[in-house]
């Protein structure tokens, strides 16, 4: 999953970069013979760059928790398997280890089937097949599916308005993914326009009687897979059957609707169980001069139960795991702690990111600064900053020392860098994501197709490589970032 | 379906068009005042072209049939709706209909499931969600289904070498489809490449005693979409449960074979009932002078069963009879008859074809072209045509006439042009079929993404346009193009 939307973008022209050599604003008085040293050496950088370029740990890693571990949607045995694969090979590394007990939901898909038994045009007795997924949280329909009309909205404004024609039928949110605005570099704000439907559509046909929810799959592709994804529910607020319906299928519905009547039969069958144990898997890699300060590199350890998770967020996590394995291969330890944080339970709850801010917030002091990957495998475009914008000229060196794998780009934010961080963020830790080229991560996304097949191993290297370089520079800063804080 | 391919290419630039004004030789003495009269009128075919390109009538028609009915597998309620719902439209028109009846093949997909149950790196228990779709002529499995091995073969060479390994095994054939041939315009005999295991394989894994069999979905996109069609089994021969498994999960179950033993649990429970009633529906647009000559013009009627058969064959079937709408319109009555042929029962049997063969193999000669529309919804290059080498200049004005729409390319072929009009073809009927961008064709063929969304409007129009022309050229000619045999 991923939030964050860019406020500005500060792109770093390489004929610029021969003036941003330094990070630190030019002494006042001119005529200085040697330019101020670096706090950290650019030859360390570049060091570390090559290093991630050279390696293909991180695919390999990748490789068995995708392909050997499979979906691991909380609460599943797979989840507890990642839990413990991860674990081992962070130890293997020589890191710290710890696991941090954490509760998490535990909601399992069962049956989904849904057919048009009813529309214009159809012969007696024809019935449509249509292709669906539940939405996390959704409750189930009777074990023999529910029958009844669709009414077809745009938007919440046409759900208010329509809101007499609700009561026992199914809403059907037409939400649009803007795939051009995607195409532009756009993606998470594609994403958030039609995923505050599939967050908070349910809930609000649920609020007007309605007997079941469906939102358009969010998502740029057209091959007729629908793409999961959680819901939420007021405090207190029964859940109601809520699905995504293939854009196709929702396509359809809708010419159909604009003829007559058109009624579906619903088959959904999760189920919300106890909640079950999970861990989020800290590894530290001890720093030399400042141990106990941390920057936290991080992606989370679950996935959607309908593929393998290999970009979301296998990716992230391997990826941020890599790190501390380029640490070990060069032997560096820079001043602060890099401390590895696979999340849990990011995908359907966030507990994994809470119980961390929980263990962290009296000392919050000690968190530096704190990275997450989690927007898909598409090639490093340069960085994602939520920082004070006197941070921006200091973190030039990263922007250099990445320019020859053409991640040269420094993106500013005042939002959330990734769900898991946060809280961090909102409690003023500097915040940073791999900025990735994520044109096509929501074709994707919370479907069955994603897929190891679906990560580049030479993009996956620019991740890595961009996100060892912040997080070794960011450890080794004199002093740290200024604090930064974004709203909640 | 599509079988057919070219062997050669007559690229018709727009710079010679002017030396190929006369589709007659030219006469051999020189210095002749007047260029023989052409013997169709190139005003009217510029009238049929642009006639076709400014009426959405088979988008609309397009529309009821893909939205209103559905998919339509012989056998189904919906193929009878299908003949009745294009019978009509072809009486409203003003055709001569006959209802041609034809015992069609009744296979019904039941469950589908899979997952791996045991592969190497897989924690205990761990098991793997497969997506598959059953083959058309698949049987089934036991209920509970088969537990067994994955063989995983590249070709029919190595499925030899390991022929002891297979009985009680799962054959996996890792058939490739090659995508770059087809973005090359060779996307019909990308499709012959990998399609022979898919006809084939089954049949050839259970000689060897296979359990099962299944095959690498054949296809160029990469969203876990598995393609279903017809598997073809020995006379006496019995089947075997067969399936396409989606390339994303072959990927998987090879790179995991590579290491050890792969374990695979599937269920399928397919059933073939007794022969169903159909029909092929032939609708005649008499000639005014020669009304016992025809010109097939065709589509099929008939779809898979996953999606709404919008490009498989809706445009080909609503195309063809498109072409019967425009000739209503402009009140043009060819010399020969123009007969559309709705062909059903093409994607699994061919019996509506061979039903249709039987009726006018007496009589061949009154056969004077067929023209089949059935390589999906692109947009018309020109023309392809089974035929004399000398007929080719004889099709020049009907090029010329589609040159303004792009459609400018004279593709010469020596083999089937479509799988209906094969018997017709190889009893020396001239085949043609108009020639589209079937590049990304595969991407939805045979897979549930087959639908109305994929169906471009204009596209659609210009090979309608394509067949209008052709039809019209063919029906008005003075003389018959020569007989041309291709090989069965």
């Amino acid at each position: 999953m991923t939030n964050h939307h860019r406020k500005t973008i500060a792109a770093i022209g390489s004929g610029l970069l021969g003036a941003m050599l330094c990070y630190r604003a030019p002494a006042a008085d001119a005529g200085v013979a040697h330019p101020a040293a670096p706090a950290v050496d650019p030859a360390v950088l570049a060091r570390i760059r090559e290093a991630a370029m050279n390696s293909d740990w991180a695919f390999r890693h990748l490789t068995d928790l995708a392909d050997g571990i499979g979906a691991r949607l909380s609460g599943s045995p797979q989840l507890v398997s990642a839990v413990i694969q991860v674990a081992e090979l962070m130890r293997s590394l020589g890191a710290q280890v710890a696991l941090q007990p954490v509760k998490v939901p535990h909601w399992v898909r069962g049956e989904e089937q849904a057919e048009l038994v009813n529309f214009p045009g159809g012969p007696a007795g024809a019935t449509q097949r249509l292709q669906l997924t539940a939405l996390g949280g959704s409750s189930a329909t009777p074990a023999k599916g529910l029958t009844a009309r669709v009414i077809v909205v745009n938007d919440f404004d046409e759900l208010k308005a329509r809101s007499q024609e609700v009561r026992g039928n199914i809403v059907l949110f037409e939400s649009r993914f803007d795939q051009q605005l995607a195409d532009n570099g756009y993606a998470s704000q594609a994403y958030q326009q039609a995923g505050m439907y599939r967050f908070n559509g349910p809930s609000a046909a649920a609020a007007l009687g309605a007997a079941a929810a469906l939102v358009r799959s969010i998502g740029g592709a057209n091959f007729r897979l629908p793409h999961t994804g959680l819901t939420r529910w007021k405090d207190g607020q029964a859940p109601i059957p809520a699905a995504a319906l293939a854009t196709e299928d929702a396509d359809l519905i809708t010419r159909l609707a604009a003829s007559g009547p058109v009624t579906m039969k619903l088959i959904l069958t999760p189920q919300t169980l106890p909640d079950a144990d999970s861990n989020n898997v800290i590894a530290d890699w001890p720093g030399r001069e400042r141990p106990a300060e941390y920057v936290v590199v991080s992606g989370h350890l679950d996935s959607w139960d309908l593929a393998t998770g290999a970009t979301d967020d296998g990716v992230g996590v391997i990826g941020a795991a890599a790190v501390i394995e380029v640490m070990r291969q060069l032997n560096l330890h820079p001043r602060r702690t890099i401390r590895f944080v696979g999340w849990t339970n990011e995908e359907n709850g966030g507990r994994g990111n809470q119980a961390y801010f929980d263990s962290v917030s009296k000392t919050i002091d000690t968190q530096a600064a704190a990275i997450e990957s989690d927007d898909g495998a598409g090639r490093s475009l340069g960085v994602g900053a939520a920082v004070t914008n006197d941070s921006l000229t200091m973190l030039q060196p990263v922007l250099r020392a990445l320019a020859p794998i053409g991640a040269t780009v420094l993106s500013h934010h005042d939002d959330e860098l990734g769900s898991d961080i946060a809280p961090l963020q909102e409690a003023g830790v500097p915040g940073f994501a791999p900025l990735v080229d994520s044109r096509h991560y929501f074709d994707y996304h919370h479907t069955a197709a994603d897929t190891l097949d679906k990560v580049d191993p030479l993009s996956f290297k620019t991740q890595v490589a961009t996100m060892a370089v912040l997080a070794y520079y960011l450890a080794e800063l004199p002093e740290p970032l200024p604090r930064f804080k974004i709203s909640p």
